[in-house]
């Protein structure tokens, strides 16, 4: 049977340009993974793993026009997008590349023998430990960024993990040329090739999750691709921490002083965060509670004039166009839903922006309205009007989890007067970030970020964004009583790596 | 239909004590759920937490003597092991008190707006917030430091989580009066008792771990029942975290050099660990590589005088000791197995150590042999014999994941010649802890402890003993722009709390 063929298609189009590559047989997944395995003693060496990153930055930043025309060619994001994701790629790895030469992620607590402690405690000494090779599945939406060098690339190599990477059929082409570059990289610090594998194929990435000597993965995706992986890590013989980024709704509470405040303001930044990309980020806010009124009505006015000034544009494949279509025009066809700005096709191959209304009183009850609730991947956004505050909170209350929650407030709410901190508290236990007075769409590379937020904006506790997202690639272990003599550097007492430490109780620094 | 009564069973004689509960319904699982989240905001204040925490410790000392004589009667594990398992307990508590008042484990990190970042950083603050009702899996072997008021139950605590414990069926009478301690110090200090609920019985377990209001779960106790909750938890709707400590074989190497230097020390050490609580911990040393040879032989001649000397005694419960007697039979069985000192049936209740021996080659490929590779609850423990360090690589690399792994070196070994260091690297990946000419038996509560593996010694990377284990019950959250007024005081700029952060990239303590 010949090797089912990978073709690199052009969305804005839709045809076919050319074959890149080939779906991956189990047994090339095998030897992948195999070959992932073998390269992870090349990572041991923490000062390797960092010049490795800033190489693999500095390689891709001198492929930029190649890289940036051939991301364009397969995802039609155009070139200021790719080029300002490609720059933030290369930071992110430079910035784990940092982190790695701190060593704070290695969490190295001592204890000395302490007689006193019920009971006594030996020495004792632990620190974190690379996981193994781990799964990347790429994200469609970023062929840079959440793909085959993005941050789960990112933070397992920093870790000391290889990966293998399921390349997002989306971008095959693009894929392979930036694990090409990754290798160059590699190579040169005589790290094997085969630190950064690259499967394609739906099976592939099946066969890749089961994989024994797959220690662990991250996603970024669809609800249901997602959780298909999940449960499959889960189901394993031995099961593996899944980190998966699947959907989010990314709710938005706009209060009525702030809509009498900056009416237009608020309704124009709104169009611009829903119509980004496109519509096409996992941070879109996709339901915007606004109060009814004439401050909402105002807000709903600029909305309008912003969206209906917003060009069409193209979807990265022609499934998310025609499920885009699909499900706006499910959302229309409820009772009391209005579409100020009517979203749907544009052209042969385009999309138009839009918005829907829904009176907030809709969503307070399970039902049919309840697919308001549910993301849906493009440029439009559900605006929910509310009466009072007790409508809000019932409407909160239903929400699954999400990435991000935004409230809107006035200045005199921001600074202290009004419900503005009661808010932040309701706004919290539903996201992983929680914004004021912005939007959030844009994900800053951070250490103080956090990317994840309750299922199923995230299938675990962690990020996938920012310094922190290298913790998912490892494990403590703890030596006891180890002598001096055979200890890793890492856990001396004379700490001649000179990381950060807790040293009996104390944190050192 | 009435109520299943919950007895308390003495195990000395298989006997029924007294009816001290009943199990629980479905409902009566909602309505302990419900109380528990509903207590939830009772624990928001740190400073009160940390007040509970201490008093739980206070009252349980209180009681001391009468908790005792309750866990011996349902545990025969005796007075001197239960009281220093309280203390420990009472330990754990304070430690984890002190914990919650130093803050560290907040991970709160800063960073001020940064134009020069790519793309641009706002202004971006993360903390951790608590996961919400945590179910806890009580364990048989540690009616205190493994139960109601036992390590997970603390962390939840101090992590700001109320619990429902599922108790034990083999000390359900102790574990209601533990319950009633920790809810009288709930109450002393205005805390609803529902923070700490208990129920009781096979199916309220498996209602528990369903619950949407259960946020996560801690377990220890069987690769059987761990397992099935483990799925579980994966299976709903919304996945939960799910901290299981399933099962460990903690493999022993012994060198030729060590066993030339300290043969009768080593002989005598091992008897010692592996009937140590009748050979009921989790860290128990189930499989020793000892060389073939004299040393080995003087090794294996210490070790029969040892064990031969020690008392029969009482298992936790008479499904236990079936459960003993069938599996060592099982393995005695099989050809090439020897056993210097039978274990199995002691008297009517009671039963005998013992150990095997068998050639180390037999453990090298898969096969009957597998049997010597699965953990046996009791004072039983399997010696391998080995001819060359080939064969102790064969062997480690066909274990699964341990809770310990321990190697026993010669002085000139411990001090850096030879193989030390190696096999200290060959024991890193089997296991959470790596012992030096120790025993495992004996969990510290540290902040370097580390009680947990890979599968199945644990299901996730986390630890259930020392600080750490607070870490399983949080998540982060960040917020983005958010003004002075309306932050809470822990991500304020001027440090009102005094907590240990990262500010702009630099680590302050």
């Amino acid at each position: 049977m010949a090797a089912a063929p990978v073709w690199s298609v052009d969305p804005r189009t839709g045809k076919q340009r050319e074959q890149v590559a080939v779906e991956a047989t189990a047994e090339e997944v095998d030897a992948t993974v195999r070959a992932a395995h073998a390269a992870r003693g090349s990572l041991a060496d923490r000062t390797v793993r960092s010049a490795f990153l800033r190489a693999a930055a500095d390689e891709l930043e001198a492929s930029k026009d190649h890289l940036v025309e051939a991301a364009d060619a397969e995802t039609a994001l155009g070139p200021v997008r790719l080029t300002g994701e490609l720059a933030r790629t290369c930071y992110q790895l430079r910035a784990f590349a940092d982190i790695v030469d701190e060593g704070a992620f290695l969490d190295v607590v001592i204890n000395h023998p302490d007689d006193t402690a019920t009971p006594p405690v030996p020495d004792l000494r632990r620190y974190k430990v690379p996981l193994g090779v781990v799964a990347v599945y790429s994200a469609s939406n970023f062929p840079f960024a959440f793909s085959v060098a993005g941050g789960d690339t990112a933070s397992a190599l920093a870790a000391g993990c290889p990966v293998v990477v399921k390349a997002h059929p989306d971008h095959p082409g693009l894929s392979e040329l930036v694990a090409s570059v990754l290798r160059r990289a590699a190579a040169a610090h005589d790290i094997p090739e085969g630190v950064v594998g690259l499967v394609h194929g739906f099976e592939a990435g099946i066969e890749l999750i089961k994989h024994p000597l797959v220690s662990a993965a991250g996603f970024t995706g669809s609800i249901r691709g997602g959780r298909a992986l999940f449960d499959a890590a889960a189901a394993r013989p031995v099961p593996i921490p899944f980190h998966g980024e699947l959907g989010s709704l990314n709710p938005v509470v706009v209060t009525e002083a702030a809509a009498t405040e900056r009416a237009a303001e608020i309704g124009s930044g709104l169009a611009g965060s829903m119509t980004l990309g496109v519509g096409q980020f996992c941070v879109k806010p996709g339901l915007v509670l606004v109060p009814t009124g004439a401050a909402g009505d105002g807000l709903v006015k600029s909305l309008t004039d912003a969206v209906s000034d917003t060009d069409a544009g193209v979807l990265l494949d022609h499934r998310m166009r025609d499920n885009f279509i699909a499900g706006v025009a499910k959302r229309t066809e409820l009772p009391d839903v209005d579409s100020p700005v009517t979203p749907g096709a544009g052209g042969e191959h385009t999309v138009s922006p839009g918005f829907l209304t829904v009176p907030a009183d809709k969503l307070a009850q399970e039902g049919e309205y309840d697919l308001l609730l549910e993301e849906c991947f493009g440029p439009v956004t559900v605006v929910a009007r509310y009466e009072d505050d007790a409508e809000v909170k019932s409407v909160l209350s239903r929400l699954p989890g999400n990435l991000t929650a935004t409230v809107q407030l006035s200045s005199e709410e921001a600074a202290g007067e009004g419900r503005g901190a009661e808010i932040l508290q309701e706004l919290t236990p539903l996201a992983g970030r929680v914004l004021v007075n912005g939007w959030p769409t844009g994900v800053a590379v951070a250490p103080a970020q956090h990317h994840g937020g309750p299922y199923p904006a995230t299938t675990s506790t962690s990020t996938s964004v920012g310094g922190t997202a290298i913790e998912r690639w490892l494990r403590p272990v703890a030596y006891q009583n180890a002598p001096e003599a055979l200890l890793p550097p890492e856990l001396k007492d004379d700490n001649p790596l000179g990381l950060p430490r807790r040293l009996d109780g104390r944190l050192e620094r």
